[in-house]
């Protein structure tokens, strides 16, 4: 049985996201379908790019990613299906995928154009449930992206916060806020490699400061700062049976530096 | 594989949810659970039954709906099972089905009175569980609507706002807010045919107005109110880019009228 | 189809979950997944035990279930496959198992250790998608759990609050809150049974006391306080049509006593 994953900002619980669901077990009811997250924040096309980014690559090669994040929707932009990393997606072209595309050159690149897969009547604010729900379903019927529409040349790209790689410090920032309040920055494991990760390591966030990146949150005392590798990979800052977000006032674009002396 | 979907205003992320679900898979595990939606406010019998009205007909014909929003559980009112539209519904007859009923005249209307299709031991405070869900997996296994009771004659129903429509105007009201804050009035776009809808049709909700009624929120600037034909077929009324109930004070029940001069 | 549940601390709609299911549909694509509860409060054991107690045993013998409730992923904590009822249960050691190993004696404890059913490779921090989710999967794909790693002799205990029992009284607690707000006691219909439920018995909740234990919240006018015994099996105090937990100023812990004169 096909997978379909459904990301959309629009909140978890939206009946919304049942008539997607509604539309393409209409098409194709021989599908799993899976929530991979409607706590995008409204319109947060960045946000939904990460989530798409970290999480879409968890599932079984060709499952059907759908994206909702659409702050121009019933305008010119285009939809597209992308075949990246093995995954199946199909998203408006306004950077939602402009993050996966970085990590995973598109295999297949196609605008969606051909309306015989769409419902009979496509309103003019939800193509989601109107284009991209029908087309994941017939897709997931085995129809070849071939025939949804023409190829397409590249994606709509955004620009994601870089890291500046110094000799003895690296520059990033937060890029995520978990539900747990912990700190996701773009400072990746692989930055990290070769360079010391015990107390000569010192990670400064805002006016707060660390030393030694640690490998999970349970080794230090309640209430203390602590820099580990999160399970995405980067570098992440939290305390300790707290939420280090709301404690220590940080907000996503804040800068984080590893410094080594 | 038969589909049932689930609608209560159990709260996402509730664990009476996975009771009723828990329920149905033990009885007939070939079943594809959706969830319609569980963030209807709490015994807010209308609101349930617009959630219904809107979602439930997108799904493949013959799925069943189970709704449980049932202030009057324990109580001697009814529980039904109605075939509307093509779709099946099986919830306590409080008006929860009144506004599908309206529009789909019922084929089929049965009391529940079987208890051979509930539970053994049914609580007297969650017939969602006890009742409802096991008669959903037994139909989903092909027992007839004909056994779960006697027929019943009709559906108790509950007053909706209705339009006025005056030669120059209609009257109506904000029927319900959505996630993004957006007022969904309950003018229709079947009322609008055959009248102007550039900017002669003026929009009136408390004391903002704006003129034409367009096909998409984003055609105007950020920060503009525009009223648009929404994707449920309804007149909205939108803050681009914004939040328009809270940025207007605006609830359900307002008064909202379309004038030409 | 197997299926297999999540239960988690991660909040409704977070990726995190998404994550998870991805890992096991990539290992398993046949199973049936339902999320149990993820609203359970950050790292709080004895919710998650209350929850995984109450809900579990609605679902179909065999059904695996997976908890995530882990302030001490990363350290020695062990994960452990248990089965206790007729259900499989994979959670960490760490006490939310305890409630139901109460009630239910486990037929096996397998200590998980054989990383060939892991992933490859295992983050210091999310051993729910990294160990815990593709367990589940090869469980369900017929992998016997003595496969999983040695048998352990016991599980953590958490100490669960008590009732005391008088001759003319019952001494409990209440022990949840549910989404409407009502209290949820750990005294249950058994120590009642045999006990006048009529007026004669005087239920006291803080400053608060309402006289007989009803069937239904819907025989009492709205704005009283009513004790029931609640769709748990468990006495309930609840104020009609209203949140008690809000409007008295109860929180899980206060104590609640039923006394005959």
């Amino acid at each position: 049985m096909s997978v379909i994953t459904l990301t959309t900002d629009f909140g978890t619980g939206s009946p919304y996201v049942a008539a997607m669901k509604g539309v393409i077990l209409s098409i194709n009811p021989d599908v799993t379908l899976v929530d991979l997250s409607h706590d995008v924040p409204a319109q947060d096309i960045r946000h939904g790019a990460m989530v798409l980014d970290s999480v879409s690559p968890r599932f079984p090669p060709g499952t059907i990613h759908v994206a909702v994040v659409d702050p121009g929707v019933g305008t010119e932009r285009a939809i597209v299906y992308a075949r990246m990393g093995g995954q199946q997606y199909i998203a408006p072209d306004n950077g939602l995928l402009s993050r996966l595309a970085e990590r995973h050159r598109p295999e297949q690149l196609i605008r969606l154009a051909n309306a015989e897969y769409w419902l009979p009547e496509v309103s003019h604010t939800f193509h989601g449930r109107d284009i991209m729900a029908p087309v994941a379903a017939h897709l997931a019927r085995g129809v070849p992206p071939e025939r949804l529409g023409p190829p397409q040349e590249g994606l709509v790209a955004i620009q994601w916060l870089r890291v500046h790689r110094g000799e003895r410090r690296l520059e990033g920032a937060v890029e995520e806020i978990d539900s747990y309040g912990n700190l996701i920055t773009n400072i990746t494991a692989e930055m990290l490699e070769g360079r010391p990760t015990d107390e000569r390591a010192c990670v400064i966030c805002n006016i707060y400061e660390t030393f030694g990146i640690y490998r999970t949150y349970a080794e230090q005392p309640p209430g203390t700062l602590v820099a580990i590798i999160g399970s995405t990979g980067r570098l992440e800052l939290a305390v300790v049976g707290d939420n280090a977000a709301s404690r220590l006032g940080i907000e996503v674009g804040m800068p984080v530096i590893v410094a080594w002396e």
